[in-house]
């Protein structure tokens, strides 16, 4: 395994896990009307082709961090379904 | 090419653009005091090291869609410096 791999692992994962912190300020400040649902879908999508890709290829470094993407991503779609709907 | 690398692809730089429309509706609406900026710079450096694992691979598959991605998420982040940086 390269530098380069573990690395990309490492912020993989963290970058699978970016959307907690939007998630988590959209249910703080029960807030959502400056989020793209647009934008989330798109993402959203995209994950679940990424997921199928990494499994194609056998790769758990595209794998993994899509499972976290998925999860925080989640998060924000629901958030913004309870307080961003209304908010255009 | 298979099918499921095509459809990766195409996602993947439809995906990369996810962020545009985001970007958008901050700049039509001047305002981004929902979206989290730990959330954008977590997601700025991982697509910067996702470009450096893909570009190792050799894989244009993972390279392309981040170039897309980083003009999108560069816009977000361009966007909360302007419209959300005083509103938290």
């Amino acid at each position: 395994m390269s530098l380069l791999e573990i690395l990309a692992g490492i912020f993989g994962v963290i970058g699978g896990c970016a959307n907690f912190p939007q998630a988590y300020k959209i249910f703080k400040r029960k807030s959502a009307g400056d989020i793209s649902i647009v934008t989330y879908l798109i993402i959203f999508i995209s994950i679940i082709l990424w997921t199928l890709y990494g499994i194609e290829l056998r790769n758990p470094i595209i794998v993994i961090p899509n499972i976290f993407a998925f999860i925080s991503v989640d998060a924000v779609i629901i958030g913004w379904f309870r307080f961003g709907r209304n908010n255009k």
